[in-house]
């Protein structure tokens, strides 16, 4: 009746970029992910016979009527998988601060799920537990394994074969990620938004999936053989790829702002200089430098020198799903 | 035996950004520029039975061996179509200061190759001379023409159907067209390398062509009509596009720099305020906004007071070649 679940926020190595259903969730690529040891959400959700409707905490707040709709919205897929018609309270401790560029979603849908399927006496299993967790967000099926996932993107149209699965755990190789904070307003045009009218109407659209499919193989055979190098070149160019086919929407838009370019400058000129460091950046203009754990002082010294970067939060690999 | 013709520089709206055929600089799709009014260069040709080789002298100075090669390669071109094997020699004036942010190319092939044809007694057309141009660099086939001009692309392997046709002179519509400088290094990637790599390399290529194609259509139909905010709209879509090729390439790489981002948003925040002025980009990090003449001294006001730009040159639409 009552469970308590926590998750990780994850970051893709190869994006997840667009939607081929809106409604389930269904991505048109597959994406590969590293699960984050540093920002989580703790959610606990208790089903009560008593209630009549559902109640939404988020850090100890009543949230607002949208957002505890989104959650009944959600607790209905999962009522509908248990046959328990209650409604719950659930009560969410976001530990992934907006201002460290990482959107909750993932680590929040991820612990939502855990929670919730418990509480209402389900046993899902990691498969079945990503893919419910899939339906609130879509990286929120990552966040489910620790360490490197990937999330097979699948082909069937009922979303059966969509979920993530893991490729190495959390202590199997030690990365280090630097999320280089320069901005804090608000992004203008969110993920979700982006990537829609981008399938719909980017002319590169065809060229990102073709891509990115090889990419994301490329990336796992580095991941296997350790080959740091190669798979820093391969999510720096995936990161790019999808930034440009932004460009080619319409109309276009991006996510860069002149701080980004001159983070990726800097990061740049580290390699020049024999300092292994790559970039990946999000539906934001925040940059994130993944590294060598031998490199991470090098490369936050260099970042944190430079004017516009307002903070720098270090992460490496962690956990999936745990019970408290 | 001895002729002097003057050309100006173009701005590409529609991007001329590929080649089928390196050795004819045949173009993998049609491009559409304005000829300017400010930026020329004036070439004299005399050829004289004497001489044992070819001399060029640039700016009043006697140029490297290797421009000297270039200029040289270009005159045999010339010399196997009027069957006269003299050699010549060349002296150009460049009024097209690097400063500016255009490439000299353009006006220097066309006037180069309007003074040697005319003095080697070629009498040719503006499509022969166009496609003359063409050899010595692709956009120089364009500065033939003055005002508003399209090189078609062709499909033929010979290139004898590749060449620039007038659209509109250069008296029909003003508009101002105002080339921001804002980085004065050399860049690091030379459009020919840039967009070689981009055609071998880069997912978006086959976007890019078709997108184009169709960019191009509807850029002649707003000149037909006047219709600056349609034209505006589209020659920035289709920079962005030119620009997101380069980022899928391999290796991925970009013309823009931190400044560039800041005088686009400057742009676009004119726009929101009513204001029509839109950018374009090329190979490089400077921008041109361009915007109609009522407008200009607003426009140029705002961005003459962004800290990075470092001097803007305003020009109109100016006309083709002519002789002295």
């Amino acid at each position: 009746m009552k469970a308590t679940a926590k998750a990780h926020t994850n970051i893709a190595l190869i994006k997840y970029w667009g939607k081929r259903n809106e409604e389930l969730i269904l991505p048109t690529n597959s994406s590969l992910s590293i699960t984050l040891d540093r920002f989580y959400t703790e959610t606990t959700v208790e089903f009560n016979e008593q209630l009549t409707s559902d109640s939404f905490y988020l850090n100890g707040e009543q949230a607002s009527e949208k957002e505890t709709l989104k959650v009944t919205k959600f607790l209905n897929l999962v009522r509908e998988l248990s046959g328990d018609t209650r409604h719950a309270t659930v009560s969410s401790t976001n530990h992934v601060p907006t201002a460290a560029g990482f959107a909750s979603s993932a680590s929040g849908y991820a612990a939502l799920a855990a929670a919730a399927s418990k509480a209402s006496g389900l046993q899902l299993e990691g498969e079945e537990l990503s893919k419910l967790a899939r339906r609130g967000s879509g990286s929120a099926c990552r966040s489910i394994y620790g360490g490197f996932v990937e999330w097979q993107k699948g082909t069937k149209d009922d979303g059966s074969d969509s979920y993530a699965v893991p490729i190495l755990e959390q202590e199997a190789w030690d990365l280090s990620i630097l999320s280089v904070m320069i901005e804090s307003k608000q992004k203008k045009i969110l993920s979700r938004e982006g990537m829609k009218r981008t399938v719909e109407t980017s002319p590169f659209y065809d060229g990102w999936l073709k891509a990115t499919e090889e990419e994301l193989q490329i990336a796992k055979k580095a991941i296997e053989k350790r080959d740091f190098e190669l798979l820093g070149e391969t999510l720096e160019k995936n990161a790019f790829k999808m930034h440009a086919t932004t460009l080619g929407a319409d109309p276009p838009f991006f996510y860069w702002q002149p701080a980004t370019l001159e983070i990726i400058d800097y990061v740049q000129q580290l390699r020049s200089q024999g300092v292994l460091a790559y970039v990946t950046i999000d539906a934001g203009p925040n940059v994130k430098v993944i590294c060598e754990p031998k490199d991470e002082q090098k490369v936050y010294q260099t970042l944190s020198e430079i004017d516009s970067v307002k903070e720098i939060f270090v992460c490496h690999p962690g956990p999936g799903i745990s019970y408290l």
